[in-house]
């Protein structure tokens, strides 16, 4: 139980390896697809070069070439392989304050918690320290892909970059803008600052992985409140320019949006000011959206912009409860986001079911057709991410020709025996449960001790234990 | 890492122990007292013989008779002892469905998840393996009290009871009583087997725990509509004769206040069923209270009725969100409870965190008074669970003459080392934190891993590593 050392990784070379087992994966937005005797061969550049629904008693080697494959097989009654989960939106540099914020709201937090925070990231020992600690946190969870905002700092942006890459995490990495909202010792000082450091890191990414194939830059103005027009502009522009993705905050919470109206005046809403600088794209990942308007809607799909959804976040700063059933119903592409340190959860398995418990919330209020289902949450957190970085092609399922992003699942089995083993992990499987209800309780009692082992691009990037024939 | 073997603890002499390190307990609802150089003696009967605040520097033994006195030390440099946890509303039966409850709510949860598995104690069996596991669990929580729901049958209830007694949980085990609502071939026959089937499981425990040292019975009408009024009213004279406490459920769900309406034309309100059967005590333990009237609030207060609030369970089966900081403000005594498995938490620490996302759900409609703090949560789930239970000169807190039922908590540091051990508990510490700050952290982002021993009636009743000098 612990973690896979940084070289193994990166110098890993990759053979072909049959995975065998059941595995899950979303079907639909609504429905699980669920192959009890798979069996998956994931090649030399770790792609899926087969995938066998029913390979019950199916001899090994079963496809001409893969015979000296390595076979990777779960053992556990109750196990399965999984999509890697995708968190959309998580702030690696404010790691250190999760699960503290008291009784705080958006704006005051941020001056009271988060600029000092992000502040410290000028010394590179702070970096190195907590971004390693939080990959390899997010790794154990599950976590093959994730949105990063790091800091203003170029210096420890590129460094998260680098620890990304060495440690096989499938990243996007954004150094934040901000040129107006925030102490003076912590923001840009111009807009034109804001890009210059903005493409330093481009730079650097382009440098250390020329084909983004597992670290993309992404620009990231931090939100209107902390750009001027003129920053925002100059993002705009390097977005068309470079055709690369955009992250930002939007529609977070009521007195934010009233702070973006007065300073934006001759902007329709929210959504104008970013489609004005151009921001608005199908590339744009807009953390929250908690507070729409049905014209604001209609934009956002025009323009086919993203939502991360992020509910521990909404209820912890008391943003709100996004009406994430109506929005997908409304067509948009949503995805999870832990949202770390609004969220206190690095965990998009937990993610997952505080978008369970905030759709019950806002069903509260609307009616039961608000509520999300389990497999609803985890399609968010899985297909529903692919889609909003981009990489629907690429990750959040299981189809021949996909990267192997994923994850060996297992539960304890509670037996006749009367021992409790708390390294088997917190879900508990008393007799036989269908896979519907085992995802109930994998998203309701999991935590990282039911992960074993994850992987991304084919590379074994954190394991517990893994159980090979 | 596991568990004590059942003989340990049943047969375990004590022998005077002196706890050394930091401690923590509620001073008051808002308030934590944090004594960083503490030092507490526990004599043989499990009782705090002598708390000392400030013990920097003090020989050992401090106090004349302790010289041979065993020494438990903590040794890790964010650690601490809390109170033990009280859960003051949980069905021991419903573990296995732990997580699994779909889009039901309340009146068809019951019908489609519980009524099914409750029936499955009439085999000992089923019993014998949920109730040890789900005790298991909850002491690795550092639950060190529990408020038990079994089911109607009366050997199950008995084998609850023992296992609680031999695994040295403090508990309050009640065999639940339903003669109207409910499959046929679940119920009590009639009023009179309600009654006697309680009488014969009150005997049981009186039988293995003559004084109630360490199990109490409950009385425990499952709900007004589960029960007849002549039930409920030979219930209330049960009560009135034996001067148990009492536990049922209580205006959780708006279908279900319109239900009991119905059934009881001539009553007032809700309460008023309860009050009429003389079963509103100030030994009443009443589990959700989401929708009270005023004057329902009013009679609470007069007949000094305990709430247990269970906020994860009112969200996931949509009940509401309970307004508590007002029910606070007007008087009421409130404790937390899991309510497996309408709650999917055996965690009385992950529930406490429910309590505060819950408050922020309700501050979203009231406004920012009706937030709870971390330390009110706490305060909720120990001293605030202790009044419930009536126990509240006996646990919840540290002081001389309690009981010892307490949890060493520790978390990891994070160094400049770039390991990460999953051993050490999801808790990440980076530099110093004050107290408070480390409540938070623990709150949001700990569990079970973080919870090294527990101990009730200061018997050691679970342990991952106890670190002895």
């Amino acid at each position: 139980m612990g973690e896979i050392a940084n070289e193994t990784i990166s110098n890993m070379a990759l053979e072909r390896t049959i995975y065998i087992g059941p595995f899950v994966h979303c079907e639909s937005l609504t429905e699980l697809d669920v192959a009890v005797n798979g069996m998956i061969g994931v090649d030399e550049a770790g792609k899926l070069a087969f995938v066998l629904r029913d390979a019950k008693g199916k001899q090994i080697p079963t496809q001409e070439g893969w015979e000296d494959a390595k076979v990777v097989r779960i053992n556990a009654r109750h196990g399965f392989f999984f999509p890697g989960f995708i968190d959309t939106h998580i702030h690696a540099s404010q790691y250190p304050n999760a699960g503290i914020f008291g009784k705080s709201t958006l704006l005051d937090w941020l001056n009271t918690y988060t600029f000092p925070l992000e502040r410290s990231f000028e010394d590179l020992k702070q970096a190195t320290r907590v971004y390693n600690r939080v990959i390899a946190r997010t790794l154990s969870h599950g976590t093959t892909t994730a949105c990063y905002f790091a800091t203003i700092h170029v210096p420890a942006t590129n460094l998260l970059a680098d620890i990304c890459q060495s440690r096989g995490q499938r990243a996007f990495v954004g150094r934040v803008c901000m040129d107006t909202l925030g102490p003076d010792d912590y923001r840009d000082e111009s807009a034109q600052h804001s890009l210059d450091r903005t493409k330093e890191c481009i730079e650097h990414i382009r440098q250390i992985d020329p084909d983004f194939e597992l670290v993309t830059p992404i620009i990231t103005p931090r939100f209107a409140p902390s750009c001027c027009s003129d920053s925002l502009a100059l993002l705009g522009k390097l977005q068309a320019q470079t055709g690369l993705p955009v992250q930002t905050h939007f529609s977070e919470n009521k007195a934010e949006i009233q702070f973006v109206k007065a300073m934006f005046p001759d902007s329709k809403h929210y959504s104008d000011v970013y489609d004005t600088a151009g921001l608005l794209t199908s590339k744009t990942i807009l953390a929250h959206a908690v507070h729409l308007t049905p014209e604001e809607i209609t934009l956002l799909r025009n323009r086919k912009a993203k939502i991360s959804h992020c509910p521990a976040s909404n209820t912890a700063l008391t943003s709100g409860a996004a009406p994430i059933r109506h929005l997908l119903n409304e067509g948009l592409d949503i995805g999870l986001g832990t949202d770390i340190s609004g969220g206190y959860t690095t965990s998009l398995l937990a993610e997952a079911r505080e978008a369970v418990m905030v759709s019950r919330h806002r069903a509260m209020i609307d009616g039961d057709e608000a509520k999300l289902s389990v497999e609803e949450a985890l399609y968010l957190a899985t297909r529903g991410g692919a889609k909003v970085v981009g990489l629907e092609d690429r990750i959040g399922g299981f189809e021949v020709g996909m990267d192997w992003d994923a994850q060996m699942v297992t539960f304890a089995d509670v037996g006749d025996e009367i021992g409790l083993d708390l390294r088997d992990g917190p879900v508990d499987i008393f007799g036989s449960l269908g896979y519907s209800e085992k995802m109930e309780k994998w998203v309701f009692t999991g935590d990282d001790r039911n992960t074993l082992a994850v992987w991304v691009k084919g590379r074994l990037v954190h394991a517990r234990e893994v159980i090979q024939a």
